[in-house]
């Protein structure tokens, strides 16, 4: 197969944009999330051997946010293994509206890894099995994405936890139902820092490459969890990465991709690349709108998806 | 009219019965309510011209748990008046299992005072009003019932925040949606407290025979309320006073009340008496089950109903 | 006690009526209620000695719809007395967003027997008790009025199958649960004529005295039902007679009733009156927005109410 | 890539199944069903250029059900492309026990295709769309599969419409919002009828093969759908296909696949092959017990998913 041309493919996908794709939302719910330039628009492919294409704000860095969730999974399942399942499930989560009762009614199990009250179960399994949680964790994400500068913003986790009412009221109700062991001040701490970190389009595409390549990162060779695992973050990420418009991404885009309120997406071509994706505007669903149009574009033109 | 010998009624109900009536289960999520012992049965009744009858426990305190939110809901309701109603309502709740989905979908604004998240907002609303919170509130318990030993119990309220998460998680999602103004530990801290008081039921049917009479305690003539008010706390009562179950006590009885975990219940005949019974073992809506038993005797056998 | 000159209360509370008072809307989802005159205001009191006030289009008739839910439960109680509530309960039933899911998660069993669903399992027993329902029904609704002429109006129930899917939805529901016995198109037609009733808010308060003396209809001494049985019924009135806003009408008013998206309220005041008003436009709630103005009007000026 | 010996893989699977896995139950909703031999189990695999592989009951034929549903969206695909989601979504639906409250949430648009009140909106679309319904579509079924001898099962149809209602109720309730347009008899009969059909392992693994090869049929290179619309019926499936069981499915098989209630599933791997399994014992989830197995086995072992 001869190599793609991803650059022209992102240059048509831009030029085709039009004051009608100019839509959306910036979260506004912190100042840090609310003062990011709406007009930014970055882009960034690394294939599984290594070749990189990139368009507009690439090198600019991004609160992540629910992106590094697929970090403190992939962690971890590599410890855990499928004992991770007893606590909180892989099926898609419904609407949003009724986050609170599904929980109340599945007795205090999240539906998967990636709704709020899923990560945060996740955290807690993390307080549990780790020394020094926010510093384990932390070096576990550097060594995976062999970028060693990846650190915590204090001030967006800060800015999280002072309105993060939501989150603790999950969190209380898990505990209520016993599935938060630990003091649930800790747990949200590691878990808004987690979600505070901050990557450029082409640091994020690096960083989870190995979801594209078996679970080895092709930087450095670390094997950073089994292939069997992979496909299953993957599948994960297909069903339940983007909150109540999966379907609608899965229909559209057809890879597995994980979306953050930040404006950043990640979509994985199994075997083939992985790519990121920035512009802060947000539809309805909380997923940026230029993003998934980007995304939508590139697998359009190529004809590649997993169906 | 003549008057009723309600000793006689008392006995009664007590000779008919059995142990088919010897059911339900003690409250067992904090120590204090478990250790109670099962078998207490006491009732006493005051009428509004200070007539007192009582039989078996009725000078045994137990904790009184929500019946205490009758006075929050006075004070509020006394100082604040219609403005109240600004942040929660008066219509039943419906049953238990939607009771966050109810509070969500409703946008953080509680059914009605008796439930546990109307009475986190009427805690709320207190300690914004009230210059020493805990302090004025039991001043005014104490000169609205004429009983000055009334007390917080520092034991019972530690245990209640110790196991209450899901009042924190209520308080939380409230506080998402604005309707909690104050630090949620201080309105938690009030709201425990409040709910921790230990009195008997002779204690409990003098301190709200004002309900009985206008809004005024007959003891020592205090104006607690005024008659509209008064009225209006004894629908509310009628309405919402048993959790999910206020349709079959209104059915089966047909006086206002407020039941608490603790196995107690208080009911109104406006004009004629309050009554209290306390009886640990609850049924599965947690009301005391031999309370309900008794109260309905006492207006079947008097033929004395609002209906 | 004087009596009370309830016409001149009628006449204050007309004369206080303002501008601000003339809203809501017409029901109109059939043009048999859509066309009906939005201005028409009646009110018809009846004493239980028979003294009679009556103001404004007091002989107007409309279409009673959900207040002929009285009637239903009444015969049903008459004939199978508590075995009635195997089948279905006297819980108030929360707001009307949840109405399937509830009747879905308490497995086709309706909360009471005046939302839809629980009326339709009363027409449902009498369509398994009586020998012809229709004409049965219809009997006992003129023996217990007195009032020969009431008749179904063929063209409201006709006009009701048509739009009433919803009703067509529920009954399938219970159906699914094995709650409807019969053949959902049989209990429907008595259902959708049982609602398409006409009457003048005087021939209303005749019609449902009994239920303010004890079960006796003061006009023939026709005993109706037991005063045991009359208590009940008043109180599942108060407790579930308007929809989602029964708590705010015993909050404000005081008084069990029922009311009917035709603009009718009936309300009962036990041992003293019977009063029923015609308004036709409905507050959001889906009741008569003057009806309960007016009904409010009436006890807080005689400074009556069961509480 | 040599080729691989499936039925190798599927004898080693059945070899390693044991008693562990003989668990799960019959549907019994219907006799059609209920008296279908637990015990059978057989399973059918044909690739893309037509090697085919079998083992078991393959040539037992079987009650099809939910599984038709694909045929029905992929006819109203064909006709009506996009348009057809204006009417429905194509996101999982959650779990079951909110399925009316969500379509009632959702003002009467369903989730998905797949699901039950979808799936009677697609066939409302056919019976506007088709000019003899049931004729039409059946053409279209056996063209498609180029199996001529495709037909309803008129004895299961009618067992379904017996006991069908809450299938009633859901197009009661869509009526009531108006995303039903034609009479809910004719389009339920259209529904149950299409759910009738009985196939074999075999057969069913002919039949759906064009979604492995880009939407032809490779058997008498019939264009059933583009490839364009294959993809999309084939992330839907993914997305859909398990009820509440789809991320289950797409983690531990990694493939799109749909199931029916009369233990049947199909699955596709799209460029390779199309995989049929039957036995009819069903887990919780409504799905066959051993299919699954079967699947994952066939996954595991050679390595394939799209993931």
């Amino acid at each position: 197969m001869d190599k793609v041309d991803y650059l022209k493919v992102f240059r048509e996908i831009v030029a085709e944009m039009d004051g009608a794709d100019d839509c959306g939302e910036v979260a506004t719910y912190i100042p840090e999330l609310a003062n990011v330039d709406p007009n930014k628009l970055g882009m960034h492919l690394t294939t599984v051997s290594n070749d990189n294409y990139s368009l507009g704000d690439s090198d600019e860095k991004f609160s992540i946010q629910s992106i590094a969730k697929v970090w403190s999974l992939t962690l971890v399942l590599k410890i855990l293994g499928k004992e991770t399942w007893k606590r909180l499930g892989v099926e898609p989560s419904g609407n949003a509206f009724n986050s609170l009762v599904q929980l109340e009614y599945e007795k205090g199990i999240p539906r998967n890894p990636f709704i709020n009250a899923g990560a945060i179960v996740i955290c807690d399994m993390l307080v549990s099995l780790l020394e020094v949680p926010k510093v384990d964790l932390l070096n576990f994400i550097r060594k995976s994405s062999g970028i060693e500068s990846i650190d915590y913003s204090p001030g967006i986790a800060e800015s999280e936890i002072q309105t993060g009412h939501r989150n603790y009221a999950l969190a209380n109700l898990m505990k209520d139902f016993g599935n938060i062991h630990n003091d649930i001040g800790t747990v949200l701490d590691l878990y808004f820092n987690l979600c505070s970190i901050e990557l450029t389009c082409k640091e994020l595409a690096q960083a989870f490459l190995f979801l594209a390549s078996k679970g080895v990162n092709p930087f450095n060779n670390e094997t950073v969890i089994s292939p069997r695992r992979t496909k299953r973050i993957n599948s994960i990420m297909l069903m339940c990465g983007f909150y109540d418009e999966a379907g609608e991404f899965a229909f559209r885009t057809g890879l597995p991709g994980k979306s953050g309120v930040g404006g950043g997406i990640v979509a994985i071509h199994p075997g083939e690349f992985c790519i990121a994706v920035f512009s802060p505007k947000l539809n309805k669903r909380g997923n940026s709108y230029k993003g998934m149009k980007v995304l939508e574009g590139v697998t359009t033109k190529t004809n590649s998806s997993i169906f």
